[in-house]
């Protein structure tokens, strides 16, 4: 039995509620259960160096968490000087798994930066900031058609969204939140298209190593999950 | 006439929005009218190391801004590696006046550490910080009462808020917004306490230095809009 | 009684020495009792980015404190990798405080930078800043009128000069010293122009909050010492 | 065809060898054709604060290039004043990859530190470190065997080694050299252990999405690929 | 004919003011012409980790300039957020060259802070720093034989000072200032003791290679110079 | 007797690699004993601000040593956010050492970058960096010559090499392993060109003073060693 108590295959609840920055062009925040995730997206004229009069577009994340997002406190990175690997790392993430649905051509000569916040931490908070850091993408995009500027279906490829997979008390289960996560044997992060491609894959086993068939069961709870999340946005931005 | 089309002594609307946070002590979500600023208060067991064995405890607060809580997204400050001026200035300005209402000895060896972070900024958030913050930190102060681990009423030795008048278009107004701010001919922040006692005074005269007697007007217009704060902080912790 | 045996309203022995500097355009070595701060302006042809191509000018201040100004010995900024809350704070101050009596589109397309840096601090090293920081701007201004680069009198609108008061034993006092300082119960510093408006006023209460009447009579003090220190200043540069 | 010539499943020549420092407990300089990482392994008696009088030791791994390992000079992560995301990311893989074979209680409480500076780049810098460092770690432990300070088969699991494969023109391929990597349309590292269990998966899309029946194939190449580099291993420090 | 119009081996006016400072242990105004340096010796009980419990004590400096020392102004260390190679290279030599005429045990584990701050530069300001720094340890040493803390001349066992030489169009110069330096072809700094022994040399060739004639000149004007500081330092303290 | 065995003016063995880097324009591992240098001689096409667009191009140099090149592991520059001064003052040094024998005008509007990455330190490292850097600047300027962008012999005014000398108990002696370093009373590394040229000299004493005719005789025993030194660097680029 997981400490969650949720079936293997089950989902925390999922949300998402658009247009809460009266500044961004495209806002979301997201929920899984108790993980919640600010993501905004901002447009801006200038692209990255090695992109000038390119014709093509950009787009980045960023990703930092609250001090007291967690459990105990965590020192603030603008403090300590220096964003962790752990941040680094995440934010690479986040911006490789939306950049795989963007027709950069497409959306021209501009960068939109996804800012990815966590406002309050329950595990999983890399998956939550892709999956409803595409939703802030999104309106973003749109923002931009109600100017003339581009055409969204142009520019978006596809969905994306991601869930965690692990092996908990032997059991393949899905989007572990805090506790599950402490105490699984291998963790894995899985980002897939709306048509069910894959975009990223990051399986670390945490105790003992873990076997194909154990990997292939974690793959399919993701491919079904991420099937739900893929949903669930084109409700939300429908 | 104000921007915002408010009466030269009319402030934003005024909320609390406490609990805001499963893990901390104590947490309070306000808002000016646009100005939202998420305050978590954090008891760490550890004081500063010129408090060690003394008996006495320490309140100090922390603030930063989401990169896209205003209009134009801001750098990061963890990825440029250092706070900025602005933000020391405020988060020691935050730390002093809680500190202003709380008797450290009373307190005990501990320490809470108030984090403000704005996640929609429209002017005045430092006063929304302070003014929340208080409220972060008495729900920090009854979680450990509940606990036995102190007298609430023996720490806390009044309220404590903060608003920021100045003199838009020859006017003094109170609780200037952004575009208000932003045309200010001065600009000044007031914090009290709930007796009317005054903790802190920050005016800058923006263009031409202002007198005297528009100093008295401010300081007269900020003891009204205080004193209507802590009611409502009274409602909100009541 | 006051520690230092002056009465209330007595400020200690204030001195400007010009010149001291053989590379800057202008320089003051201010003295205010036995807080020394050598003040030097530098003039350089490049202007803030915002500002380029304007036709208007930029002046700033930075601060800083030999290591061994104090009592105790501090650790120099330049190591620590960083420049205190506390520095960029008063250096913020010196600066807004200049430019609230420069006329920046008389000056011209040009930077003036106001070092202050405190070769032995005993409590005011701020206010001594902008007082003899102000001197140092009159000469730079004087040095480029007599290169025909501008009219001094077109480009400074007023002088403009600082002290602290505050608090100590019950008695409102000024221009405290380090002693008087660190036992006082409000500690205000007020930056005031020739003609007597107000640029800046930061009030702070150590312990306890203060009074409105007291802080009516902080100002009546800072007004008078103000004054005097102007006339100081006029016979200096005079 | 690969540019490389090689067939599909064909890695490069793989060479270890060992006892290259002077200095170091454990060293091994490792080749992956013209990709040269120079690991070593270092003793120390410190652990890690988490672990202090916990019995239990520490395995960590940090990573550098050297300025011109690549073709193009890289600026020096020292003289940037901070380590990137990439390097940040790889030094984490490389700590757990290898403290997944180790019993950290069985090591007792010392820490060892294994440093994979890059010599020369050619693409698979971090599988090459992941192998290499293994052979390192090795030699560290036998020298502590010798001391009795330990059973290295108490403290070594199994073996631990890694592949990078991608597609490539449409080929599922293992072992890429720099040119492929950079054409390649996904990339995947694999970390396992010598009984083949699953350490570590990271995979990349980087152009479109791959599909499961490509992963799978990826996944089996680098079986084989691992298998053949677990036999080297054994080969060198039998 | 040098600029200065001095003869070849004529140094520049070399004076020392001490006691400059109400707070340092020991202090020295030190000007080699319009090269003045502000020396301030700190008493500090703690001394660095490696010297805890040895029974010997420690002496280090540092250094810094003022940003408008020189003759265009300089960004200030502390806010760029390093030390420039230069200065770490200039307050190492300090350090060594102070330590090579004290009796770390006899001084006892205490550590002083020789802190040398460029108030005014024009060439030479690391000889000066060294020649007036040791005016400031002598009068801490001497602060701390009239409390009984040790006895000078045990703890000290020479004195130590130095001076610039250089060739200048083809001779041999001691003492350059600004001007010379810039166009000197050979720059050699020397630190010697009272009694004529080398502490520290170090020669640059500017432009062309020196031949050994030429440094054994250097030298020679070099040995005259300290000697004559050497006397200057012994009236100063004596 | 030297703790090495060798005789006072018995260098040890030195051996130059060429062509040791497939990416570098020049490269040369340079060994002094067991102290082994990889130096790589980079070519850019940009120079430093201060020499576009003036015809003249620029060689520097960084230095580095990996974190287990010495007995104990040091921190790693990287991760500890800066280059240390000892660091930046040896790369200064071999900077200058390598521009004193090129002709920067000769050179053409480019930089050339030497890396001196320490692989291995037995004593001695600054010296073999300077020997095989210039060995590595050779190979740069000749694959340069190579493609019709120079003419070596016109760029290359003369050779430069280093060396070490010290004073080991009481005795003169040249290039010192890293025993022999620590308890040396003297430290001098000489640079000079293959004429005989001084180009640096850098002599520091460790404890007691040396004397003037001892400094003359570790300059002779340099002049031996740097004339071998030169010759050993014809023979390999011969």
């Amino acid at each position: 039995m997981r400490p969650s108590k949720r079936q293997p295959d089950e989902m925390r609840a999922v949300s998402f509620e658009r247009g809460v920055s009266k500044h961004a062009e495209g806002s979301c925040l997201v929920k899984f259960g108790d993980t919640h995730v600010l993501c905004t997206a901002s447009l801006e004229e200038r692209v990255p160096p090695w992109l000038r009069n390119s014709g093509k577009g950009w787009v980045t994340a960023e990703y930092g968490m609250l001090p007291r997002a967690t459990g105990d406190r965590m020192r603030r990175e603008a403090s300590t000087g220096k964003q962790g690997g752990r941040t680094l790392e995440i934010q690479r993430l986040i911006g490789r798994s939306l950049r795989a649905v963007v027709d950069l051509e497409a959306l021209g000569e501009v960068q939109i930066t996804v800012d990815c916040d966590v406002i309050q931490a329950d595990g999983g908070t890399r998956t939550a900031s892709i999956t409803g850091g595409f939703v802030a993408l999104y309106d973003c995009l749109a923002w931009m058609e109600a100017r003339k500027m581009l055409t969204v279906s142009k520019v978006l490829k596809d969905h994306v969204a991601a869930i965690s997979c692990g092996i908990h008390g032997g059991t393949c289960v899905i989007d572990l939140d805090y506790v599950e996560d402490s105490s699984a044997g291998a963790d894995a992060n899985f980002v897939m298209t709306g048509k069910g491609g894959i975009v990223e894959i990051q399986g670390t086993a945490e105790g003992d190593a873990f076997s194909e068939a154990q990997f292939a069961e974690l793959l399919a709870l993701a491919k079904k999950g991420i099937a739900r999340l893929v949903d669930l946005q084109k409700m939300a931005v429908g």
